[in-house]
């Protein structure tokens, strides 16, 4: 168990306004003992298996059935986080997590979240706390630097950026901006009726057709265009055809999301060519990059970018592979105007001189929900706290680490490498042998505990695949894994050998 | 300013590391101090003007243009927090902010958001973080019981609960099922072409048309009901003309928006006559209780609940009104199979063996984004620190501050109230006055600094709005705001006398 609540100095009898509110001082000692609990969770991550083994249900069972009626001291809360969740938790912040892509953040991200949390600001509207939005504005603008991104995504320009929950907001927002360009102005009273397609390739995120699908646009207008079977990159003629198409047959193009980075694969779409064809068409055209994004604060890396000037918007999440803890996606868009254009709803207890005057910016309009923290805080901290160097350095070593990896799959005849890729991932399986062989080592693998890989279909077939990026994992970390792979290999292997003998 | 690093043990010396991964001993040092900043900030509240008067561009403008090369050390980046953010705050946290609804926050949600942030666990699936999905599933019952929702929105029955952002995503969801339900399940396919029709009353909150907009229905197919003209609630007979005229003009009626506690008054829709129209049309029918939801802990205040076993959803926001910090708005429906069925979209990376047998939640299903952080913790923090008591005594304290101040509006024969309510929101104006003389007594009131009011119209007239909740606002503060508002209108009136008698 990561902490013991009764030996920070949390006594019983420090305990005696629970129920109340709490005062300063125990709220310090508290504060401090929380503090302390996470730093020992850090640092003890590696005794815990990566992901619990209890069946559903095991957690929930350890609760109370009913809420309690008086308040309860706070070290018994703290020691019950021990007790019931600690052991029920896939730990994503372990030096072995290699699943899905990382969610890392840091201690700078967490305290600047403590300070977001402290403060319990409403940053809907410029008026409800100016400070939120300025900073979220200039932390943007960062970021943009840092990336390299198109002048006119900067706030300075025409655009600007905002901090979004995840890329699948920042897709619906984008898809939003886009039917109301493409419908000329009618969508915002019209709807989607007139019928709209939106196009991203076979690889794209499921958050685009969901997000198609919550704009009414219905699956029916998704067009998951072909990829390149090798690159499983975009194919633009491909998606050409299909514009084409549809406009024969009396449908709207919206939108065409390309991806920087697919999750299956990281592959990359090219933007350039795809980037021609929407500006031909005069089709809205949106850059996902939710993972691979982070990649560009390191310039030897701002390759993968190549087109981003033809986009008219573009995300990119921090709280994947650049120390910040979720949620932060960070979204530009060009034409910051339009945006506001297609999503303001104005009523009149949330009128205010400022607002009315188009004088500040109001994040309220460049998103689905009303309400907003302060999430800029803990970009602020990340970014000063590491400074870009510092950024780069990360990147770099995950990056390494996933060559690293791949030059032991490849020196090894019994596995393939299925897909190379420029970032972290290493998208790999047994050369040869079944979906059933590679879905067993998977799940061999995993049953240690120290790691969690997970797994894709490349064309069709199984394919494990292993993301570095957890702000711990060192190469001792991912040698360990390839150590536990190859043997988990040879076991199955011989395992099988004596099937086929016997 | 609130806090003074250089005095809390983060010495230069010891940040050192800055550029590279903060060290536990840095992080415990720095968390501490982080711990302690905002006990000050908590602790010296009323000595900031509620809201800044710079203007806009002030905070911006005191940031650095281009983002730091090299790492900074973490005492500088806290000292910048006083130098350049917390002037530019609106402060929601201070005793004299009373404007908007409260979004109110507390020690215990702090240390449960800071436990959050350290564990950095996604829980789009069960698989995922296991604990993050059921202690959240448990959380919401908890709230089910405490508040005394209908059984069927529980999870150990058809229904349950889950997180969202803010009500405006939980409209927003309910939106989608809703049409969902009323295409016969052909609108996950064909989107809203065929035309459908939401409804709320003239009062409803902007996030429903937003909803309606996101979704491709369109602003033609809004129908805002005309309410009674004293309680300002939803008329039932206007609610059943307008389903006949839809029907009758081709239109699907998709959902009935019914509010307990609007935004600018607090009315309350009548949800049972609503409902049984609902049922008889076959229509789905959303509650939402964003603010208000919250005094259904207090079974004196629950008949403002009465009807809501018609509902199909239910919403209502803890972090308005129940100690638990932004964001967290708890949201139920009565049958769970046929959210998951609109909403399900599932891609090869995400599939495991307990979702493909339907043997656990997947919180994804339920909402828009598919990552999710484990915002329970600070929801289980705040329902044991505080206990039922707890949260009823916090509720009941804002009700009689509110009943006070109304009573010394009603006392005073210069004002009126204009629409009384029982939660904690007072609506009054300055009888007989014009809507200039009203706005400069708001305007006059604010510029003090000490409180912070905000408006709204009622009947197309100006009417000041007084909402109580901050967490630490007491008698002292509403009886101090009264007084500012007795002798702001004591000014007012009589430079009025004065003009109209010269």
């Amino acid at each position: 168990m990561a902490g013991d609540a009764s030996a920070r100095g949390i006594t019983p009898g420090a305990d005696t306004t629970a129920g109340g509110h709490m005062s300063a001082d125990e709220f310090r000692r508290a504060g401090h003992a929380v503090v302390d609990w996470i730093a020992d969770y850090w640092q003890t991550l590696e005794k815990h298996p990566v992901r619990p083994s209890d069946p559903p249900g095991t957690v929930a069972r350890a609760l109370p059935v009913t809420p309690p009626e008086h308040g309860e001291p706070f070290d018994r809360i703290l020691t019950d986080l021990d007790r019931v969740v600690v052991g029920g938790l896939t730990h994503w912040q372990h030096p072995g997590f290699f699943g899905y892509f990382p969610a890392n953040t840091s201690a700078p991200s967490v305290l600047g979240d403590l300070v977001s949390a402290g403060l319990g600001v409403q940053g809907m509207l410029w008026a409800t706390s100016p400070a939120c939005t300025e900073v979220e504005t200039v932390m943007l603008d960062w970021l943009a630097q840092l990336l390299e991104l198109p002048q006119r995504f900067r706030s300075g320009s025409t655009g600007g950026g905002v901090i979004q929950d995840s890329a699948s907001s920042a897709t619906l927002v984008a898809t939003l901006v886009a039917l109301h360009r493409a419908s000329g102005g009618t969508w915002r009273t019209a709807g989607t009726a007139a019928g709209y397609a939106v196009y991203t390739s076979t690889e794209g995120h499921s958050s685009i057709e969901k997000a198609a699908r919550i704009a009414g646009v219905g699956d029916q207008g998704v067009r998951l265009i072909d990829v390149d079977p090798v690159t499983l990159a975009m194919r633009p003629d491909a998606l050409r055809r299909a514009l084409d198409a549809d406009l024969a047959a009396g449908r709207r193009p919206a939108i065409v999301v390309a991806t920087v980075g697919t999750t299956s694969t990281t592959a990359i779409d090219p933007v350039e060519e795809i980037g021609a064809i929407c500006t031909e068409y005069g089709v809205w055209l949106h850059v996902d990059a939710a993972y691979a994004g982070a990649a560009a604060v390191c310039p030897e890396l701002r390759w993968t970018h190549a087109g981003l000037e033809r986009a008219d918007s573009y995300c990119f999440d921090p709280h994947k592979w650049l120390l910040t803890g979720f949620d932060c996606d960070a979204f530009w868009v060009a034409d910051r105007a339009e945006l506001v254009e297609a999503l303001t709803v104005m009523p009149e207890y949330l009128r205010n001189a400022l607002s009315d005057a188009g004088a500040v910016i109001d994040y309220r309009d460049w998103q689905v929900p009303l309400g907003r923290r302060f999430r800029a805080v803990k970009l602020w901290f990340v970014l000063r706290w590491y400074g870009a160097q510092g950024l780069q350095a990360h990147i770099r070593s995950a990056v390494a680490h996933a060559a690293w990896f791949a030059d032991q799959v490849r020196a090894d005849d019994r596995f393939e490498i299925v897909t190379p890729g420029p970032f972290s991932l290493v998208c790999f399986r047994l050369r040869g042998q079944s979906d059933e062989v590679n879905s067993a080592l998977l799940a061999g693998v995993n049953a240690s505990g120290s790691v969690l890989l997970t797994h894709t279909r490349v064309a069709g077939r199984f394919t494990l695949r292993l993301a570095v990026g957890a702000p711990r994992t060192e190469r001792r970390h991912v040698a360990a894994a390839w150590e536990l792979i190859a043997d988990t290999a040879t076991g199955l292997l011989a395992d099988q050998q004596r099937r086929d003998d016997g």
